[in-house]
């Protein structure tokens, strides 16, 4: 597994939003910023069922995830991964932990009646970080 | 063709950075941070010779591009296109024109000696614009 180096660890921890970029059905990328966090030497993900990154990801199993640092753009870390496991339990405080994180919110504000989240584990097979 | 909405091109306009996802050769995806361009309902991107993602461009002839607004990222529009065309002739001339747009230079000032630009011309096939 590659090492995610401190800088890119730091581009992680940081509030700085996620690009992920899956593959639909038809071949086509979907690409679209997200939270993102990191757990040991996972890449954590949190959305909701339905949505379409998710069902791209639970499909074919890889994803990018790019981070830019949004205090410097010329600096990124880019992974590429594989869906290493789903935790239902633990995603609602991992959302509330990502309200915190990119809010500054005790509780993630914007759960719709019904929302069942989900929390993805992705693990690094392909690390780049530039610009650090 | 779909058409990208005022918001959408002025998302485009300012010197909002692209996230460019490609696929490469293994099937997994590509997602680099670029300067991004719009020329009538086109999308421009601008390269070097020899870089990766527009290889990956040339190969699969598909691209994503997602441009997130700096000043408020839940606000982005993602376009997935065409490869439509390549011009070289006014690759130098319109990295300049990225140069003033992103750095507020007359002139590219990383340019390579020897490097070779590529003026990319994407056509969107489908176009989200969200939160706008």
């Amino acid at each position: 597994m590659p090492s995610i180096d401190p800088g890119a660890r730091a581009l992680l921890e940081a509030p700085n939003f996620a690009h992920v970029a899956t593959l639909r059905q038809d071949g086509t990328i979907l690409n679209v910023p997200v939270w993102v966090d990191i757990e040991g030497d996972d890449v954590i993900l949190n959305s909701a069922e339905g949505r379409a990154w998710p069902a791209n990801l639970r499909r074919n199993g890889q994803i990018t995830v790019t981070v830019s640092n949004s205090e410097n753009p010329y600096e990124f870390v880019s992974i590429t991964g594989s869906l290493a496991g789903e935790d239902k339990e633990t995603a609602d405080d991992n959302i509330d932990a990502l309200a915190k994180k990119y809010l500054g919110q005790d509780e993630y504000p914007f759960r719709q009646p019904g929302e069942e989240r989900v929390k993805f584990i992705i693990t690094p097979d392909r690390v780049y970080h530039h610009g650090g």
